[in-house]
């Protein structure tokens, strides 16, 4: 028997265990000092109640003979793919019920998709990115190649014909850089798509986090994108669903390559090797999209985005350069002084005890460059701007 | 972008598809009749009470700040995986708590776990199967091979030096059969896949409707099962979690293929494109496994196995050939006086109104046979069988 070879091309990532272990060896030597974590990519409020109850009154039926349910359709039940429906025709997208295939998070999905795509193909990502886009692709034995975000292009890279590719992944809001892409720019990725019979892998995982009313929440309010994107989105970030898993893929039926319809490849794919999300799970799902959910959830997203203010603000006082924040929970800075991504790391733990997260762990073009994330605390937000810029200041 | 090929190699099946539309026929042509269904392969009974009040004050412990769950740990909670480990140790199964993986069902890791495999391998499979077996493969381009289950055999097949494989797919308790390996026969597979470096998948979905002590419930009762087995199990069966979803995989640290570790490869897969299993459902789960828990499934096990006994008993009085029913919920019977599987399927919803499964569905070996399972009412169970003896001995 032969083990996938392929994994064997796995780089293994120390990104987080580095983090860990610089932050258990400070906290040692210094027990006395408050570590404030804005590193974190994890939401921190807890589920709304609007969600809660409805779980509740699924795990109810679900113990009583008449309300149980058993075996669920595997690409979800119909009263929470009809609210995504509705969910995304209140931002003058038009889906039809058989397009959204309700997940158990966009990370399963944005792995599992590989599944029904050629191992052939060349993909592309930018750097810096999400690990995931790449580690899934080596498992497959693909070709990757990378487009280059930085300063210039405000991490936004721009198709090119240097960098030619078959699979397309995009973010935006981008992780780990907050920044987002404008309509005029997604619609030239949807026509470089079009044009070279590319496929674009669209995450929209933190879409709700855009209040910039002319920048798009979906790739198909982009004209053509539904001939050549497939968009993964999540309830993680919109609605707490971290520890709770649920999240939609939206495959359109006018999705043909190789004169075959990816919607029903996945649609095979899904009923061979998935079996649904729990019951309980969609009905709570369900109930975020109900008026009293979106102004529950509204709060929760206006909570995280103040925290962004919060960060944006002292990052301006201290005239440091940043994208991100206004339409993303994550705020990505440029390291001052010309600090290497570690050396700021060092310089942020040992002087103010706050931790972040390395942009060079994204990616080389993260080099220099440093992520900080608004789900943490109100409180802890505003104790550790307080001590960048007391510090900062002090130091100058 | 070029789709994956192999998905072209898939037969669509009719099976199910097939049989609903003869019953709608049926049923619209003869409105007054009622039809009994005992084809179905999903459980009826409600979640038992321990596992529902779990999950309602997981739900409430989501819903607040201090007990608020984000992320897990994608290969599941300390809290399930020990819970799982003292329920192996209670038939002697001694395992780590790294070697247990917790998983949203049994059908998806039996799909996932070929993303560690190298495509090269040669699949066996029995014949008759469990279709994921063999789609699965084909989406990733494997040669299947059959190994033949039949009456001489007592649809348990056994290794022979004619079908050699890479990676064999056993199933025990059966589906659809419902035969049972002993500790010989299981024996027999072990030494066979460590001496041809095989790798075992074995799925242990219907372990808890084992009763007869000297049967095994884990591949690992077997001496040198942890140097060639992965075992794949499920609470959808044990406690009526077919819409709840959990179940586990059991990955030893000691299954080494091309010097590398499986457990590592099944790890590093998971975390790259698994998030875990929900919080609440794996509170569920692991309430399957206390004392009430355990207590409730039982009478709910011994419901389904008295079905089975009434339907036995009516099989023996009519003196008709079948394997299953006794460590099973599936009965796998030898259709009467030499029809073939789908005239037996007619037979039964003409003139007693019975639905069942007929055998070819899940493979060539299945022509003549009939499945019929054990997951329906009492009542419906009894009747079915009382027009089943009637009619039949009316027509002798």
């Amino acid at each position: 028997m032969e083990i996938n070879k392929n994994y064997l091309n796995l780089e293994a990532s120390y990104l987080f265990s580095t983090i860990a272990k610089k932050v258990n060896e400070y906290s040692e030597k210094n027990p006395d000092k408050n570590i404030i974590r804005l590193g974190i990519g994890d939401v921190t409020l807890p589920l709304c109640g609007a969600v809660v109850d409805a779980m509740k009154t699924a795990t109810e039926e679900m113990g009583v003979q008449e309300t149980f349910r058993g075996y669920g359709p595997e690409q979800g039940y119909d009263f929470l793919k009809s609210a995504i429906k509705d969910y995304y025709k209140s931002h003058s997208v038009d889906l039809e019920s058989d397009e959204i295939f309700i997940s158990d998070g966009a990370k399963s999905d944005l792995g599992n998709i590989l599944d029904i795509l050629g191992t052939n193909n060349t993909v592309m990502v930018q750097n810096p990115v999400y690990p995931v886009y790449v580690d899934t692709n080596i498992m497959a034995g693909r070709k990757i190649v990378y487009s280059d975000c930085n300063e210039e292009n405000g991490f936004l890279s721009m198709p090119s014909e240097d960098v030619k590719a078959d699979i397309i992944y995009l973010c935006s809001p981008n992780n780990p850089t907050g920044a987002v892409y404008n309509r005029e720019q997604l619609s030239e990725w949807v026509n470089y798509a079009i044009k070279n019979n590319a496929l674009i892998l669209f995450d929209a995982a933190y879409e709700c986090f855009i209040s910039d009313e002319t920048l798009p929440r979906s790739i198909y309010e982009i004209e053509g994108a539904k001939k050549c994107a497939i968009e993964f989105c999540s309830l993680s970030k919109t609605a707490g669903f971290t520890g709770t898993r649920c999240g939609y893929t939206v495959v359109p039926d006018s999705l043909i390559y190789d004169g075959v319809s990816l919607n029903k490849l996945w649609l095979r794919r899904q009923t061979t090797k998935f079996n649904g999300v729990p019951y309980i799970v969609q009905k709570g799902a369900a109930a975020v999209f109900t008026p009293q959910g979106q102004k529950e959830i509204a709060e929760n997203i206006g909570y995280y985005k103040e925290n962004a203010k919060i960060i944006m603000k002292a990052l301006d006082e201290l005239g440091i350069w940043y994208t991100g924040g206004a339409n993303s929970p994550y705020i990505w800075l440029k390291c001052p002084d010309n600090m290497k991504s570690w050396e700021f790391f060092d310089y942020l733990l040992n002087n103010m005890q706050i931790v972040g997260t390395p942009g060079v762990g994204f990616g080389t073009n993260g080099e220099g460059y440093f992520r900080l994330t608004s789900f943490g605390s109100r409180e802890k937000t505003i104790e550790a701007m307080d001590r960048l810029l007391n510090y900062s200041l002090a130091v100058k």
